[in-house]
């Protein structure tokens, strides 16, 4: 099976199209880690794919952390006393502070500046702030919004509400012949973002609806949550199907034009780190590798030492390294329908490279079979080998058990996607049997437990 | 005890005139997987070297193959009728395509014109074809024959024979203080080309002349067969044999004036391979080491994973790279009487690592012995230690039983020989032990058998 | 505990006048593998730390050695007979080789060349020569007193003995919680020569007493020895100690201007060789880390086989790679106070990582532990995470039992002193807990035994 040849058969422009009207959908809605914003927009996922919707009550113990109050705002603004808004949420759910206590006051514009954020360096656009865990409220602006405060008085409204309520969090799972599962997972608590944010979640969309009703060698889930406080309280949740993932991918900031970076698991010699980074050299200019850090997004959590998942983190840019993150320029202009396209392509080609990595056993093992007789030989006609032929004879030499069809594309230097063609072939053809111990088992048994 | 020496007593001009007087006398014969020609050829070579000759009837089936029909042929020409022979098989062997089926007949111009090659980009030269797997005929030409074909009738004539017969093999045996054994392969297919096959043939059988009749740690093996179903059917008729295998050289194109290739074995690690870098490094200029792949000469099948012996490939051109592969250009000028003694000396001194690459244990293990009052300190004089007194430092340090000497000379960076004279001075003035487990011992233990 | 906060509170140029003052003390000691001069030597040294002097009679077998006779010297001289001496003990004590026997004689200049040596290269500086198993005697002397030397008569006197006596050295032992020993060595058998023994034994006393009435974790000892003979010396007569050592650094030339170098000891994957490369890489510019080879200093006899040591050698300038050495052009001013106070800095350094070097448990193990409510999260301000956060989420991360603060160090690229306050910090406030097993007992356990 090959999702890439179905992924392959709309074109990319068409797909980019598709990914980036449903990122403009996504965009006016105001998002954080709790609140209807959230909801609003799991309803949207919901029309495409399954997804469960989880509210887990604040106040809720999740491990070394409490599920917070949700946070909702109405409206917005700070204007001259009976005067035009000069600041107001309508334009930009930007201009309000994440998790802003209500505030109704007429303060002068010393006492209002405290609570204002701009960004002298690139003064017409608005930055992105939060407050999750101090309350406070405040304010964002462009800085020309900035300078053009005169003294004297200004009315101040932020008609939010933050009480007791739920943290949200979205679900898709996709059964596969094994309960052994795959991660996918993005986080969906910023407003009007579009890499750092729209792009992970109509990415992951698309590549479930993408899955969705083929025969799959994994189950699939797919995790829509908020950052941070939504791994954990997902994590303290579900112990049980943190143990069956035995391969994930944190997707984040993959709308934008940079080129491909991904971020190893904290394993670093995980099966999804290998197969990351054999797809990135395959089919993307100039990829780059990170180690793993314990900073960045829910990998971090997923990567834990209790967990210690094989859960890496597909980016193009990486956040905070390019000037639009966390502002209003990250915007619907700023993410491309092909560069969605592109990313949608690579994690479909990660996945396949998970499907099909299995390990199988040549049947003619003591010297190379009779490949002409059985018309597998240089069957492309044209100077040398051919990579066609050249595949086949790696996939007999070292079908011996144990090199997996990855290990074998790695040594060959053959994109997986050729080597995992000829093993279906020569299968096909009765020259190889499958073993029974799949990779990842072995991959498992070899990992050190954490000792808690 | 050191070859190398042995190899030294003569000088390099000499021996390679030797080896380029025999590669000279092997030249008009038309060789091919099967016939009289191979069999011409280990005539000679038996009047240097004991060589057994086998023969293995067509029909026989080794492996996923089945020994082929023996082919021969006495003549074969293309000729206006009743005119002069216009491509003649008495000019040189290549003319006609290996394995063509007997031809007699008129044709004209475009009948004829299918069953002919030639090489557009060096209009001179003739090019080498086969069939061996699929019955038909044809004729290879200089390009400029071909273009000065004119419109017309040929009559073509090749007076082969195609019938149930035998496949030939040479083998040379030479018996050591161990049943363990080293193998020499080169292949004995190709008619009138001198680097690939004259080279590794006379380099191979200059080899054993110089091995026979020593003292050897281990017994040797030298094949002369011809490629692919040549091996296939050795190892299809002496698995115990092929079991004895500790370390293999494949031996081809070691005549032009490349520089060396040594393509390690499938194991990658093997001390053979090791051996032959360690060498490569030491005793020619720039020599590249390529990682195994399932394509090249017999080492595919060696290599095969029901195998996987130790077996690595040495050559100077890598086939397929340089021009003259598999045409008439590949004859005695390309191969050079200094260039194939060159080859015969880095061959001896990888033999000298294999022979001599033990594992000691100090028996001064506790500080440094005082070398001084034995008269081993520096006493070559001159500046600094020396490579001498170096050597024996290095040897007694990591003479501790887990060390071989291979070990201490990649470590030290000295070459090997300087490690080993060190060693046999030392365990001469008795601050040596040998260790009884040798080398080899270890790597085939922990080799991982494949599961078949 | 930070060894390197306690080094830092005096000014590096007050305690650089301190260590040069100290070496100046012992510059004009005539020492040698035996004799007074040692003794002198040791008396300075004791008055700074608690030194334990052994005296091992001349004969005693020390393994494949014999304790030599005590050599001592009260004066020398070359003169014309009845005139002015030519060279004279008295204003260099190089100008007698180490070791010459007594000499009272006449002799013409013909008869006295064969005892001279020079070095042209450098007229103006006395070579530095040694005959300690050799019998002989020998004087040396600038190039330009060699080539005013006229044909003659001179009375030569060599007022020395050499006979049975003892062999002398030091020891200073400081103990810590655990018998576990780190040993710092040291050469004492030069005479007046600065880098080349005065900068290590200096430095040597400074960090003992630095370390001196600190709570430590390990027991130090520091050992002030001849060269070759006392630590063959030191070893026979004390196994059980050696047996203790765990970490090891033999200190030699570390005054001069030249960029530190880092020799590994014998295992190449010590903790000490770990720690040295580490701390050389965040506390000094360029510096080069070196392969064991069993030639140099005392580490070669600490690293031979049967004891296998983790002992490494830290230098500035590598032995006989500047043209200074074993000249007396190795003065006062070649060894600089700053070079030596940087010196003591960079021993403190890695002292600290081997103190602290520990593995642990975050309390936290699933999902990352809040920071913010306990205070711990960006608490220095400004832009990104700063390294004080980042430092505690990489302990919290990679405290999982198996992880030594060095390899955490190691894996995120900060320094060991951020990594180590991290750990000291999160162990207060009980996010951490010691793991018993302590890093260096398996490390010992995973160390190959040598065969004897």
């Amino acid at each position: 099976m090959s999702l890439l040849n179905e992924f392959d058969r709309r074109g990319l422009a068409e797909t980019g199209q598709e990914l980036h009207g449903f990122a403009a959908d996504l965009y006016p809605i105001c998002r954080s880690i709790t609140g209807n914003g959230i909801r609003q927009t799991f309803e949207s996922i919901g029309r495409r794919i399954p997804l469960r919707v989880t509210e887990v009550p604040s106040g809720t113990p999740v491990f070394d952390w409490i599920v917070p109050k949700e946070w909702n705002i109405r409206d917005a603004f700070i204007a001259r006393p009976g005067g035009k808004r000069i600041v107001d949420f309508r334009c930009s759910n930007l201009h309000v502070m994440s998790y802003s206590t209500p505030v109704q006051a007429t303060l002068s514009l010393s006492e209002l500046k405290p609570h204002l954020a701009s960004l002298p360096g690139h003064p017409d656009w608005i930055p992105y702030r939060t407050s999750y865990y101090e309350e406070n409220w405040g304010f964002c602006l462009s800085h020309d919004q900035m300078l053009a405060l005169q003294e004297g008085d200004y009315e101040v409204c932020i008609d939010s509400t933050l009480e007791d309520g739920h943290l949200t969090y979205g679900e898709c799972y996709l059964p596969g012949r094994s309960t052994d599962e795959v991660l996918i997972s993005c986080h969906s608590c910023h407003p009007s973002l579009a890499n750092d944010n729209l792009s992970g979640i109509t990415v992951a969309t698309a590549l479930a609806q993408l899955l969705s009703g083929q025969d799959l060698r994994y189950s699939y889930r797919f995790l829509c949550i908020p950052g941070t406080i939504g791994a954990i309280t997902w994590l303290a949740r579900n112990p049980e199907a943190a143990r069956r993932i035995r391969h994930g991918l944190v997707l984040t900031c993959i709308g934008d034009a940079g080129g491909f970076h991904y971020k190893k698991s904290r394993r670093g010699d995980a099966e999804i780190d290998r197969a990351a980074a054999h797809v990135l050299r395959h089919y993307s200019e100039s990829p780059e590798i990170l180690e793993f850090s314990p900073y960045g997004y829910v990998e971090r959590q997923y990567c834990s030492p209790g967990f210690n998942l094989a859960v890496g983190c597909l980016m193009r840019s990486v956040w905070g390294s390019f000037p639009e993150y966390h502002t209003s320029a990250d915007n619907l202009n700023f993410v491309q329908p092909l560069q969605l396209a592109g990313s949608l392509r690579v994690c479909t080609a990660i996945m396949d490279v998970l499907e099909n990595n299995r390990r199988y056993c040549s049947q003619n093992p003591c010297c190379e079979p009779q490949l002409g007789r059985r018309n597998l030989y240089r069957s492309t006609g044209g100077e040398g080998l051919g990579e066609e032929t050249s595949a086949r004879l790696w996939v007999l030499n070292f079908s011996d058990g144990e090199h997996s069809l990855l290990d074998i594309a790695e040594r060959s230097g053959l994109p997986f996607a050729s080597i995992s063609d000829a093993a279906e072939l020569l299968l096909e053809k009765g020259m190889l049997s499958l073993t029974e111990a799949t990779t990842f088992d072995r991959s498992v048994a070899a990992q050190p437990r954490a000792r808690f």
